[in-house]
């Protein structure tokens, strides 16, 4: 579901990694964290028969199965990809069985936009079938193009132009004397979880809210566009949900609670927080052209213009649009195919697995290109088990529906099961999407030095390294961490060199939401990791489009599905290595030297704005703004700020960091001292904290305006969605300003950081 | 000539400025350096006088009778314009004449762009004509769109698209498998003087070159496009020199010089060295599209995209173009108006004033909006002297014609007349085209304060604050030196608003080239000024089009003219004060100051180029491009390069630095003591010194490869042109990775500075 589209951002993104003097490094020859030398070397062989398992040629015939007809939740053929799912798990011998939800899921009954003034245009809000792409002419069972959790409404306003539509946008507008109110803003795609667009738009009092792809972003400013090559075509459009996802995920009707009455009535909608406040409908760029060059008034800033060949003007004015939509609110089931493999030494003790199963469309890429991989790894998983293998630990699998409208069937499974999750999950493993490239992984801190190990013994397909070679490399080479590493800090292009050349573990991303990892991860407090590969094949051009389907797959993706192999490798290995640990090989200090990073962070994010503050005040004092202005093109000073007082303070923070930092040491000393192997009643202890280390980090209260987010290190941010907030209560309250709550949370934070050092010097002392 | 278009960075370049604990600042509270007390009061009052004078009405109608016609070299209304301008000067009872030099200067015979494979198209190569525009219809008299010195030729050859066309370009293409060799080099506008684009060419093995104007850089993507916009239409083009400039200005048959036979054979013009070496033409970006469109290969990395509506691939193919070009080579008469007024007490002492009169068409803003600033500086002078204003030095204003072409007026009478300048001039202050705004300054740093001083007297239009308070408050704002202060090194915005608040003068940046200072600054070693006006009216969408008329300038210029009003003011005002002084106010604190940070920044380069190439090294020893190859868009490694050995010894350069910051301040002393003022036998001993002080900042054996360009301190760089290269000989040195040259540089400069800090002290003891 999640895309980095924005910024030239690839997805050589989230990397990884582990300590190498040089830059080869052979694989396994450190021994294996968690196991005792005997049961390691077990574990390497049954991993070895594991990653000779899974075949190109099988994820190919998945795809082209899964992807032949469109499959969102409430089409009959998403049924019958669960259903053949199940039948297929169930053929090589394992337990599957489908669950089943009921979700409130509107499909558009009426979409018009259409240009009414200074002259006349209606928007085709079509996507044309493509000749030699076989599934593009679908139309009759293709959903049409629209936002889901959209409200109805019919509004006829001005159109105003305000880039990706978050909040900096909007300042800036005002500085050029740009209102929405009243208004029909129109973003562009990009910048942010999509659903921040209009809920900005509604704060800032507009009536309606169209986004399109500006080619920009996925279109021809990148390459040649399907079918020539894979970027988004004129008329390709970007279905997508537009749900308050930063509130909670999951059917909006039921927060907390798993959705299983199919006739759950239906409330007022405006009484459901997590949806859009005014309408809001995506288009394509063909259809947007025509309300962008109608538009006058000031030249956007240079930063917001894309790549259509015309001044991107803000408005208001001339330009007026006439927005109608209507949707059907219907109750919909979503079918989540769940496959047990049960634990032979410790039932109670679960790792599970995940991936997506609906798309909008067809659907290649974007999820089966990583479902497919969840397929073989099962299919593996099954004949080890012939073979003899038991693993200690039950495996789990889900192929979740309904994550494209808003996570809602690993949401909904997730809240049905929180109770049993929270006592007995271990770590959950997401993927999505898949193409070529590099290894991007998210996650707790605690998986660093774990997923580190997997990376370092799979091999990348077109080198003959490592992934986890390959990913240092391209640290390396581009000296940056790239998208979703915004936790990476401000380092420089040689320090991010020398990090990934030196550091124990190549770091990982933390994560945001955009995938089925959030209810596990935010909402449960289990530790996660979101694994893919990408980086080469780019599929921004037709996400969410009819055309992201097997043709374009097999062109412009990973067309020999070499990589849907390498991810089955890598997402299988870390899970039957967890799954068969003697000790949970979780590590603290990776966690605590995170934490103490985005406690720095805080600290300079802090000063910075109480220096940018003091700054735009003096400028307002002195009269630079006045002195600057340009009367033929004015602009409006920006707003006096209140003073903000003394600097936090982060002692309380500072010590929790400490205390966990000392508390992770000595617990690295235990281990080490006892060598990790084995199942005495030691280990089963330590094993029954860890699997509560990271349900430690949550609050109970969750998070400030919104008590489903409980994670206290790792949030979507309440204005980005995709993009991380880490210690959100505190770094969301300093970007507010909102200096008192500021100082408050950092109290809270640094309770649930002292109660997590508390766990791991517990675990220490059973261990010793 | 020369504009700041690439990179948004607008005209807010340059800036001025003087010690002030608040912002705001009365001017003229702290005396007038160079002037005892009595004659500081006696020349404010004049300068009052004559600040009253000049008219925007009378700017306008002389803008309106020099624009009328196309008036390039070699045509009528250029000599009409000439006569015009003596016989106003004259009518206004100045001394004015008109010298004539001959220069080889050609018009274009046949020129032909054609696309032959894949399809077929033939370039239009014409400017239509607008509506409403009523010079823009004058076809039959003007120039065709060429460029200016690219030698004949007729080549048919696959097309490449490099970029800029700059060295760096062509490292990126090389690594992405893409050669110029044998190709045409399609290059955009923008990044460097143009003459660079197809040196850089031809150094590559390109055959040919088009150079266009992207919508990116002065078209669509900035603004609304001409007439309802002042941005560059679709069919408007750039005609300019393409001489190698960076090698000597002036005519290209008699470097060194004065071009004064009329009757002068044309040798071989392969043997000409600043003619290029292939055949050059500008096209519109209309013209360029469908050749744009027609090429294959890998896409262009991103900064490399333009704003047209098309992928950016970089060929070669399928696109093949045929070029074809013939010139007919003609010395051609260049008229420079040259006007003297003498000085009462030191005629021979020179304050020379230039501007030049040329167009390529009817160059309205440039250059005549500089030029009718200098016409009412000139009747302003004339009215002053009627009312019995004696200035002490002599003030020479010239009209310079043929700047266009390269500098061919100027640098020809500067070469004629080199040795009595050498002897004679104070100082040269030029300025070129000007609209609204704020002040850019570049020059000599020993006159950053004295101009600084200036700018503290001069009201700008359109604030009720100086010139110099707006240009610091645009310092704060944007906390940015922005284009043409590549001198002012790495500084961080919050330093660069720090020393706007706080610095004694706001820097002046270096000058490079492109416009008439050069030969008068980096060939005689003149202390030179360069001023003008801008940043909110952008005329680069019309520069060197058949639209820089006076339409455009009264639609989207300075349209009332303040800023004519506001030049003559400050230029006048600068050569009245210079012309008036007591003791000549040059300041080598500034000067000391200023080359100090240079030579920091070399250090910083020498470490960052060595850095670099270690790194580079590295990442091919350990195999990092290799292993973040994408097989199926494959790059080329950069070639391993031979270590750097030690860093550069810099002591000598240290060594001078210490000795001239030294004697700057004895000789701030001296002048402190002495008071500065009166004209006895010390003061006319130190002001012959002075005069001298920026001709020992010449080497006579001239730069490496360069033997025209003289100045040690101040040089275009030979690959930007007009792009400043400070220290030159060194940086370059470096840059292009030569160690033992820059070794061997170092000492020489060092040489140069020594030179000057013993003249400074001579000034120092002469005047204690």
């Amino acid at each position: 579901m999640r895309r980095y589209v924005t910024l030239g951002v690839s997805a050589v993104a989230i990397l990884l990694l582990g300590s190498v003097p040089q830059m080869s490094q052979p694989a396994g020859q450190q021994g294996m964290p968690g196991y005792s030398a005997g049961n390691a070397d077990q574990e390497r062989q049954w991993e070895a028969k594991f990653k000779a398992i899974p075949q190109p040629e099988n994820a190919r015939s998945y795809m082209q199965r899964l992807s032949a007809h469109p499959h969102a939740v409430g089409q009959p053929y998403d049924r019958d990809n669960a259903n053949w799912m199940m039948n297929q798990i169930k053929s090589w011998g394992l337990d599957s069985h489908i669950e089943t939800f009921y979700v409130l899921m509107p499909w558009p009954k009426e979409r018009l936009v259409e240009l009414v003034a200074p002259n006349h245009f209606t928007a085709k809000l079509q996507e044309p079938a493509v000749q030699g792409d076989p599934t593009s002419n679908q139309q009759s069972e293709q959903l049409p193009t629209f936002n889901a959790y959209s409200i109805d409404g019919d509004v006829t306003a001005p159109l105003v132009f305000v880039n990706y539509g978050v909040p900096a946008d909007y300042e800036e507008l005002e500085r050029l004397g740009v209102s929405v109110k009243g208004a029909i803003a129109i973003a562009r795609y990009g910048g942010s979880w999509r659903g921040i667009k209009p809920k900005v738009a509604a704060e800032h009092g507009a009536v309606g809210c169209i986004i399109y792809s500006d080619p920009r972003d996925d279109g021809f400013f990148d390459g040649d566009v399907f079918p020539k090559g894979p970027y988004r075509p004129a008329d390709g459009v970007q279905r997508g949900s537009v749900a308050d996802m930063p509130v909670y995920s999951g059917d909006p009707l039921t927060p907390g609670v798993g959705a299983t009455d199919p006739n759950r009535p239906i409330p007022d909608l405006k009484t459901v927080p997590v949806i859009t406040k005014i309408p809001v409908l995506p288009i394509s760029y063909a259809d947007a052209e025509p309300l962008l060059r109608a538009l006058g008034g000031p030249m956007a800033p240079q930063r917001m213009r894309g790549a259509l060949g015309l001044p991107y003007h803000l408005g208001a004015g001339p330009a007026k649009v006439h927005l109608k939509l209507a949707f059907d609110w219907k109750i919909r089931p979503v079918y989540d195919v769940i496959t047990r493999i049960p634990g032979a030494e410790y039932p109670d003790e679960w790792i599970v697995r995940g991936n997506h199963h609906d798309g909008w469309v067809n659907g290649a890429d974007d999820p089966l290109s990583g479902q497919v991989a969840e397929m073989e790894e099962l299919r593996a998983y099954s004949e080890l088990l012939k073979q003899g293998w038991k693993p200690k630990r039950t495996i789990i699998y889900g192929a979740w529906d309904g994550e494209e409208p808003g996570l809602l069937g690993s949401t909904e499974w997730a809240e049905t099961h929180a109770d049993e999750l929270q006592q007995k999950a271990v770590m959950y493993i997401n993927s999505d999407s898949n193409t070529r490239g590099f290894l991007n992984v998210g996650g707790s801190h605690t998986l660093e030095p774990f997923i580190n190990s997997i990376a370092r013994d799979v091999q990348d397909p077109e080198t003959n390294v490592t992934a986890w070679q390959r990913t240092q490399a391209a640290r390396i080479a581009r000296g940056a961490g790239g998208g979703g590493a915004p936790d990476d800090g401000d380092q420089s292009p040689a320090e991010q060199r020398r990090e990934a050349r030196t550091r124990p573990d190549l770091r990982i991303g933390a994560l945001g939401s955009g995938s089925d990892y959030t209810p596990f991860l935010q909402h449960l407090g289990i530790a996660s990791l979101n694994l893919g590969y990408g980086g080469e094949a780019n599929s921004s051009g037709v996400y969410h489009s009819i055309y992201d389907d097997f043709y374009w797959y097999t062109h412009f993706g990973d067309t020999t599905f070499a990589y849907a192999r390498t991810l089955a490798q890598t997402a299988g290995t870390a899970a039957m290595r967890m799954a068969d640990a003697d000790l949970l090989p979780f590590n603290f200090t990776s966690l605590a030297d995170t934490v103490k990073m985005y406690v720095n962070q805080l600290k300079t994010l802090d000063r910075n704005t109480r220096q940018q503050i003091e700054e735009t005040n003096r400028e307002l004092q002195d009269g630079v703004f006045r002195m600057v202005n340009d009367p033929q093109h004015p602009t409006t000073p920006p707003q006096a700020q209140a003073a903000p007082g003394p600097p936090l303070d982060f002692s309380a923070l500072d010590s929790a960091v400490d205390r966990l930092t000392r508390a992770a040491r000595q617990y690295d000393q235990a281990v080490a001292s006892h060598g990790g192997g084995g199942s005495g009643e030691a280990v089963r202890r330590v094993n029954a904290l860890i699997i509560q280390s990271e349900r430690k980090l949550l609050l109970d209260s969750g998070l400030p305006n919104r008590p489903w987010y409980r994670h206290q290190i790792y949030a979507p941010g309440f204005y980005t969605g995709y993009g991380v907030k880490t210690i959100p209560a505190v770094r969301e309250a300093i970007e507010q300003k909102q200096w008192a709550e500021a100082q408050q949370n950092i109290a809270k934070v640094a309770g649930v950081l002292q109660a997590e050092a508390q766990l791991i010097e517990q675990a220490a002392a059973a261990l010793q």
